[in-house]
């Protein structure tokens, strides 16, 4: 399959890694990106950093999450780009170009998994591969308009992919259309795809940390769910508040972080653009009582969460609290995005919880509109049903 | 074992209904109380009325439940007083007299189980049976100071008693202390313990519905239950409104009430006290349109309930929205306290789910504190494991 075009600066810079597809099956004719943070046998990993690409050699195999994408038929148009060591959440990135968010060009494309969601909404890949640790599928998802999930902690097989925080990691996958996003689920997670027949729980928190616009227009479209779910039932599952629950993620990850990537940065001291630089710069700072306090947090919302949604609940919440960031915003103004984002992502992150994002609506900027996400949240282990009833959201509101 | 003196009015007037112990248990001298609803082989059963007295012959069957409480070793030291028919929450009988509520001498018992609580409150009785349609038992249960549970519809049999309204009646007990109250389970509810361990739901709804003084005092018992359920999480799962499921758990109750005693009511024409006469008259007027919509009601709130509470989440509210109403109330007043009070004890009544009241707590009143209880609810079948948690709760609360 021959590469097209490259007008919103998806992916990496240079020659473009193909591959045909390696079967048939229910992915036949679907054109895939990945992000350049999954091995391609014989194709550098560049992690979206120059000095990584520089200190290690090309991938000797392909990432199994790719082999399985290419066995059910899908056909490999490229490596995307990444925040560097997907370390970051609005897409930017200064060696490979931040790419354009096709649905808001004057804004962000969000990321770590930027160039994933740009092809995909671009239309230049009908599927696109990304990976998730604080939100680095569901942000950019929501920022471009695109379904978008974040699978069950462990549901996917990591090998072959640069880890970042092992404890939170996750793969996950974009596609703009409801059909191709719920048909990838029955390639690459396992077991049965059951029924998720509610109660909806509205996380009164999330709704509250979000954007006044956002809130209404999502709010507006929960009523719709009822004839699939029932009357969304507001609840507060967070007393300790989004920022705790950011405070906590940051100490988890950071440590982790710091703990993959430490040894290496004193080796190579690789260069990193300026955002990347302070959060490493921050990781290594983090304490073992900051993290052990996370750890704690962690353990309560999981014995919170799992029990709550073990019979059929769902989590309803915006997926992002606003719209993507303006390129000109200031690091000050994309701190304060970053921390009210992270605070809700971390929810389903430490509980190790399957979401799903549904570009259900936009929200009026200067210029024009731009997309936000609707994000339904399952108990671990239910991502096949959680993408079928995606399916039916989608239908009840009118989404592709 | 020789009946004592009934000094608050418990027992059925005339000679006293005994039985000595069937066998030995964990019962083992135990004085057994039990409402006089419940067959006694040999006994008229009054459920509280003279003219069901007389038109019905005296029993030939004791009730399994109290068969199965004498063999765990309890004696029989009475049968005990209850609204006629059981239609009724404040405990008034006019043709026995109502049973003075050794809390609260000036205030009502609660009812219909009215002189089963009376005894155990009173120390006349260790264990006292009762029944529970509406909060028959935990009504009664949070007036006089008890413990009581109204069990998973459906988990003990109802044979051998005066069935009210089949789809709701379950049987019901009282102790003054959770060890005996606990104990009784292992007798009368099948199955295995398993354990609850939260998350703790504070159902909105209900809290706002119960007085100020109510509210605060159980609210802040709340906190203390957090090294065993976490935090309580406030909860709204009920949109539709307390008022909304007074209304559907009345036409219900209506519905049934009147197949099953309209017929007798026709050909006996007995006569009944004021307040029981109007309800019975306000049953027979229950249109199929309004038993349809309650049920629709109750099968909603089934779909809600049950699986949010499947993974071992227990909700918690006020079983009364306040103390015991004076005896001097008005008709009106006692009126506005039912309304608010079936609100709540329909929520468990309607989805089947097992109730447990503590006495936790007491409210100021005009010369001096009234009870009011504090009520765990589980999902439906966990009843044993939802009594082992009333024992966790009951020890951090530093209950009898």
């Amino acid at each position: 399959m021959e590469p097209q075009s490259d007008a919103v600066g998806a992916f990496i810079p240079g020659p473009r890694a193909t591959l045909e597809p390696l079967g048939r099956g229910v992915l036949d004719g679907v054109r895939l990106a990945v992000k350049d943070l999954f091995d391609v046998a014989g194709v550098p990993t560049t992690c979206g950093n120059p000095d990584w690409a520089r200190t290690h050699p090309p991938a000797v195999a392909t990432a199994p999450a790719v082999v399985a994408l290419l066995q059910a038929g899908a056909a490999l148009v490229g490596k995307t780009k990444t925040v560097e060591l997907a370390f970051g959440l609005s897409g930017e990135n200064i060696w490979h170009g931040t790419p354009r968010n096709p649905r808001a060009p004057d804004r962000f494309p969000g990321g770590s998994s930027c160039g994933s969601a740009a092809a995909a909404a671009a239309g230049l890949a009908d599927l696109a591969l990304g990976s998730d640790t604080g939100g680095s599928v569901r942000i950019p998802a929501s920022y471009c308009g695109l379904y978008g999930i974040r699978p069950t902690l462990g549901a996917i097989s990591l090998a072959g992919t640069m880890p970042m925080a092992p404890g939170l990691d996750t793969p996950g996958w974009f596609a703009a259309t409801i059909d191709l996003f719920a048909r990838t689920g029955d390639v690459l997670l396992p077991g049965e795809v059951g029924r998720l027949d509610g109660p909806l729980l509205r996380l009164e928190e999330a709704w509250v940390n979000a954007r006044t616009d956002v809130a209404g227009v999502l709010s507006g479209l929960l009523e719709r769910l009822a004839p699939r779910l029932g009357p969304a039932l507001p609840v507060s599952l967070i007393p300790e508040g989004i920022a705790t629950l950011y405070r906590g993620y940051r100490a988890i990850q950071g440590q982790e972080v710091w703990a993959t990537h430490g040894a290496w940065i004193g080796t190579a001291t690789p260069t990193f653009g300026p955002g990347v630089a302070d959060r490493f710069a921050a990781a290594a700072k983090v304490t073992a009582a900051e993290a052990a306090a996370g750890r704690a947090l962690r353990r309560q919302l999981q014995a919170r969460l799992h029990p709550l949604l073990a019979g059929g609940a769902v989590l309803a919440y915006p997926t992002s609290p606003c719209a993507a960031p303006l390129l000109a915003a200031t690091a000050r103004e994309q701190e304060e995005v970053r921390e009210a984002t992270v605070g809700v992502t971390a929810i389903a992150g430490l509980a190790g919880l399957p979401e799903v994002t549904l570009p259900v609506a936009t929200v009026a900027v200067p210029g024009g509109r731009a997309p936000v996400g609707l994000s339904l949240v399952a108990g671990p282990g239910r991502d096949r049903a959680l993408l079928a009833l995606a399916r039916d959201v989608a239908a009840l509101l009118g989404a592709p």
